[in-house]
C-alpha cells in the first residue's frame, strides 16, 4: 500500500522533480494538485498522460486519501493553503520560505510583508534533518528549507559548534547557483540570451536566505558576508566558504571536524583533505558534497560545498523529510 | 604607414583576438609568426587569406620590418624567443607568466621550473597601465599582466593605498573565469561535457597568480585569499572581493576611493554606488568595470569586478601596453 | 558631418545591435527613440551614457534633424510608425515583417492579421542588396528581410536561377536558429532552463519566413520543406538544405554556381569544395558563409549555409541597406 | 542472486552510464575492468568507491563470475578483447562499431581499415530490440547499434515497410548530436570554447553510421541523404527526417503507420499528430519519442525522432539487449 502524496505547483522546477522522485519512490503515489489553471504545458507523449490530476480543494485531496501535500509555491500561496490542509488532517511539507524563519517579525524584515498565519509559526518544524531529525519525525507542517542555507549551514554549523572559526574576522560565503534556482516563471533576468555567457552577482549582503544561515549557524549578522551568483547552467549550488581556522593547523585537521559531525550521515559526503568537489558529483543526487583546504602557516581557510539545489536543496530534502515523519527508510527513493 | 606588428601562438585565443584586435587597429598591420607547425587549422573561407605568415626566425622577422612583437606563448617558449628578439631590435610584448615575477626565485617557487632568463627579469616592465604608465612607455620588453590580477589588483590596489581596509580579517577574492582562459590546447578538464553544467573550483589557495596580486597591491600571502573557478562560459573573468572596510561607512563612501584613484582612467568603469558589473558588461571590450556594497553597520565590503579575460586580461591590455610604448593614443583600436 | 539615424526598439537585441554597429559607423550617430517606458533598464556605468535618448514623435525626431529611423519594433507598431515618419520626410528602415511579402493577403494568410497600411505595401522595397541593390538605393521605405529567409536565400536562389535543383523531388531547408531570433519579451519558450541542454523544432512547414523564402527564390510552396529549430546559444543561424542536382557532377561544379552569382559580393563568403563553415565563422560579422558537397553518383547535394541573425540577419543588413540608400560605402560600419 | 556485469571503457561516457543503470539495476551488479592504465580520475567522496575494479584478464573475468561483460570501447579494442571473452563463455555485448555493418568489406569500406575478426561477424546479433527481438535472446556476441541509426531506423523502417515514401524523392535524415556522442578523449573539436556559442556539420553523405541504416531500412544510399551536426549540449539526438509521402494525406494518417508499428512497444513512444518532442523529453531515459507532421496538398512530410544517445543510443539499448540476452524483463533498471 501507498501513501499518496499531493503535489501543488507541480509546473516548476521543484514540483517537477517531485513529481520524478514520488513516481520512483517504493512507498508514495504522487497526485497533482490544480491550484491555478495554466495552458503552458508542453505536447506529451500518447499514453503517458502521467500523474492523475484534481483540483487543490480540501474536499478532492480528501476523497483522494491524501496523507501528505507537497507545496511548492511562493510564500503567499503556501500561507494561504497549508491552514486549510492542515485543518483537513493532511501533512503538509512547504518549500517556500513562509515558515522557516520562525517569527512574524523576522519575516517582514526579510521578505517585506506581512506573514499572514503567525499562529502556525510556532508548530512549523524546520527540515534539515542533519540538524534536527527527531524534530521532523513528528512535524505536522514541515518548512523545507532554501538551497542556499542547506548547503552554507551544512558546511558551517560544524565549524561555529567546534570553535575552530576565528570569528572575529568573520566567515565568507560566495555561493553560486543554477538558474532552476529562480524559478520557472518567465523573467528577463532567466532569459536564455541573458544567462548565456554571462555571470552576475545579485542580492549582495541582502538575501532573504541570510537569516536561515544565521539561524542554523548560530553566527551574528555582522559575521557573515554572503554573495548570490547566478551560474549559467540548469542545476546545481557551488558555495566558496572562507574563513580564518582557530585550532585546526592542517586541512587533514580540518576535516577532521566534519567527519566527526556527519559519522554515518547517508547524505553528506566529504572529500579526501585538500580536494573538492564540483557540481557534477551532485547533480540529480540528494548528497551534499564538501571538501576542505587550510593554509597550515596562516590559518586561511576555504570550504567548498555542493548540493542540487533542485533535489538536497529543494525537492529531495523534502522527500528526506516526508520519510522521516512517515517512519519510511531515510534513504528511500533517494539513492 | 602603419608598424609591422608579429604574433607568435597566433592560434591560441589570446593570439587570435590579437589578430581581431591589430587587424582594426588603425596604427599597425598584423603578421603571423610561425614558430611551430600546427595543422589544426579549420576550413577558410576562399579569397579571405587573413594576415601574412611567415617563420618565426630573427631573419623573417627582420625582412618583414616588424618592430613589435607579441609573444601569446608559453613561458618557456617565451624565455625561448624574447633574448633573440630583443638582440634583433625588435620590442616584445610578453603575454605569459615568464617576466612577471620580478625574480627567478620568486618564478620557481610559483612556477615549479628554473627561470632560464633570470638576467631579462630586471629589464621586464609589468604592463598595468593604471599603475605604471610612465614606465611602460620606455618599455622594450614588456611584461603583460596575467588575466586573475589584472582585475583582482584594479579592484583591491586603490583600497589598500587608501588605508580603508581591516588588513587583519584579510582579504578574500573569490574569481571565476571562462574556459578561454585556460588555453586552446585540448584537456579533458576543459572538454565540453566536462564543463558545460558544472562549476568547479581549483589552485585553491596556491594559483601561481597570487604572487603577482600580491606585488601589485602590498599585501601579504597570509592577509589574501584567492580560488579561482571555471565558468561554463568561453570567455569572461568576475572576481567578487570582500573584506571589513577600515574608515567608509557607505558604498557612496567606498565608491569615492575608487572615483579619486582612477578619475581619468579609460579602461576603468564604475558604477552607481550599490550597484555591480555583470560579464556581458565588459565582453569582448577593454573594460574594467568595478562596483561596491558596503553594511555600514558592520563595515562587511564586496567589490565586484569584471574584465574579458582575453582583452583587458590578454590581448586588449597588451596592445594598450604597445599603444603606450609607441606613442600612440592609449585607446586606439581599442573602443 | 554624420548623418543622425534613430533606433525604435533599441531595448531588443537588434535595437541594441543597432546601437553597436551605428555608434562606430564612420558616418552615422545614434538617436534612441522611445516608443513605450520601459523600466528594465541593467545598471550603466558611471559616465558611459551610451546615446541620447527622445520621444519617437515627429516633432523630436525632427528636432534632432533624424534622417533615418530603423523600427526593430513587432509588425503592428511598424505599420504604426513608418507612415508618421515618412510623412515627416524621414527615410524608413523596417526590421520587422510588416512590408516583407508585398500584398494584404498574403501579410494576413501567414502572419494572421490584418495589414493596416496595405498602401504602405507598393513603395516599401525588400532590402536584399545582393538581389536588388539598385532598388534599394532609392528606398524611402526599406524592407529589411528576415533572418531565416537572408540565409536560405542567398542558398537557393544561385541554384533555382542556374536551373541545377531537379524540382520534383523539391528543395529541404533545415534550419537552426540561436535564441536571440525570438527577440527579447521572457517567454517560458526562452528561458534559460527551457532551452540549455535541449534541442527543438518548432512551426514545421508552415513558418511565417516561408512566403518570403519563395518570393526571393521562385520556389514554389509545394516545392519547399522547411523547419525552424532553436540552438541553446545566444546567436547564429546554420541552415542545411539539401535537393537533387540536375547538372554538376561535383562539389566543385556546384560550388561554380555560387562563384559566378557572387562574385565581388562583399557580404558573401564561399568554402572550398567539400568543405563548409560553422556558427564561429561569421559570429558578429556581416558575412553570409556558403560551403557545398555534393555526391556525384547519386546527385544528392547539401548546401550549409551560415549567418549571424542579429547581423547579415537583421542589424547589420540593414545598415548595409542604409549604406546603399545615403550612398556610403556599401562596407562602411561592417568590416 | 545478481548477475555479475563488467564494463571495459567504464571511464568513457557510455561506460560511466552503464555504471550508472547497472548500479540502479535490481537483477546485475557491474564490475570495472582495467583494460588500460589510466590516471584521469576526479576526486572521489571518502567511502564512496563505486563498483568493484579489476584487470581485464580472462582469468579475473572467471574469477569474478562475470557473466556478461559490455565493451564500451573503441573497434579495434573491441575486436581485441571480444573473442577472448566468448572463449571463456562470458556473453559480450559490444557498443562500438566492430560488429554492426554484418561483412568484413562493408566495415573496411566505411571504417578505413581491416576487420581482424572476420569470422565472428557472422555469429554477432545486431541489437535493436523494436526489430529484431527474438533472435537477441540468444546471442552470445552482441552489437548494440549506432546512436544515430537507433532514431533513424526506428523513424525510417516503419515507413519503408508500409510503403508510405516517394523514394524517387529521396529521404534526408538531418541529425544533430550533443557532444558526449564523440566520446571523452579530449580533442580540440570537443574542446568547450570551440562547441560553445558554435554549430557544425560534419560527415555530410558519407557518415559511417549510415551503412546500418541503410541495412535496418532497406533504402538504398543513393536514396538516403544524411548530415551529423554538433549541437553545444552535454547529450541527446534529434532527427529531422524529411520525405515526400505516398498514400497518408494528413498528420493523423502518418501517425497511424507508426501506431501500428509500434504498438505494445515499451520504449517508443508517439506524439499527438503535429506534435513533436524535443530533446527534454528523453533526457536519461531509454524512450525513442516520435512526432510527425504532414502537408495535405502537397505531401510534404516531417518526421522528429529524439532519443538520449548514450541511454537508447548507447548504454541503455546495451542493458535492454542484456535484458532479453537473460531473460529478464525488457525494461527491468530501465524506467
Amino acid at each position: 500500500m501507498t501513501t499518496h502524496a499531493g503535489i501543488v505547483g507541480f509546473r516548476g522546477y521543484s514540483g517537477m522533480e517531485l513529481q520524478r522522485i514520488l513516481s520512483a519512490h517504493p512507498r508514495t503515489s504522487p497526485w497533482l494538485l490544480e491550484h491555478r489553471a495554466d495552458s503552458s504545458a508542453a505536447p506529451q507523449p500518447i499514453g503517458h498522460a502521467g500523474p492523475p490530476r484534481i483540483p487543490c480543494t480540501p474536499e478532492a485531496v480528501a476523497d483522494a486519501g491524501i496523507a501528505v501535500v507537497f507545496l511548492a509555491t511562493p510564500p503567499e500561496v503556501s500561507m494561504e493553503l497549508a491552514p486549510q490542509l492542515l485543518k483537513g488532517g493532511v501533512r503538509v511539507v512547504d518549500l517556500s520560505g513562509a515558515f522557516r524563519l520562525r517569527t512574524a517579525e523576522r519575516y517582514k524584515h526579510w521578505y517585506k510583508e506581512e506573514h499572514t498565519q503567525p499562529e502556525l509559526l510556532a508548530q512549523a518544524v524546520y527540515g534539515l534533518p542533519e540538524f534536527n531529525r527527531e524534530a521532523i519525525r513528528g512535524a505536522r507542517l514541515l518548512s523545507n528549507p532554501g538551497c542556499y542555507p542547506t548547503a552554507a549551514s551544512l558546511a558551517i554549523r560544524p565549524l561555529v559548534q567546534a570553535g575552530v572559526i576565528q570569528r572575529s574576522a568573520g566567515v565568507v560565503c560566495d555561493a553560486k547557483s543554477g538558474v532552476s534556482g529562480a524559478g520557472r516563471k518567465p523573467s528577463l533576468k532567466t532569459s536564455f540570451c541573458e544567462v548565456t555567457e554571462n555571470f552576475s552577482a545579485y542580492s549582495i549582503l541582502d538575501h532573504r536566505h541570510v537569516p536561515e544561515v544565521l539561524l542554523n549557524t548560530g553566527l551574528d549578522e555582522s559575521e557573515f558576508s554572503f554573495t548570490a551568483q547566478l551560474i549559467p547552467i540548469d542545476r546545481g549550488i557551488l558555495e566558496t566558504i572562507y574563513f580564518r581556522a582557530a585550532g585546526p593547523d592542517s586541512s587533514a585537521a580540518l576535516l577532521d571536524v566534519y567527519q566527526k559531525a556527519y559519522a554515518g550521515e547517508p547524505f553528506v559526503r566529504l572529500y579526501p583533505a585538500g580536494a573538492v568537489p564540483d557540481l557534477h558529483a551532485v547533480a540529480r543526487t540528494n548528497f551534499c558534497d564538501i571538501g576542505v583546504k587550510l593554509d597550515p602557516k596562516s590559518g586561511r581557510a576555504v570550504v567548498v560545498a555542493c548540493i542540487d539545489n533542485l533535489v538536497k536543496g529543494a525537492a529531495g530534502q523534502a522527500v528526506q523529510n516526508m520519510n522521516l515523519m512517515f517512519g519510511f527508510g531515510e534513504t528511500e527513493g533517494l539513492l
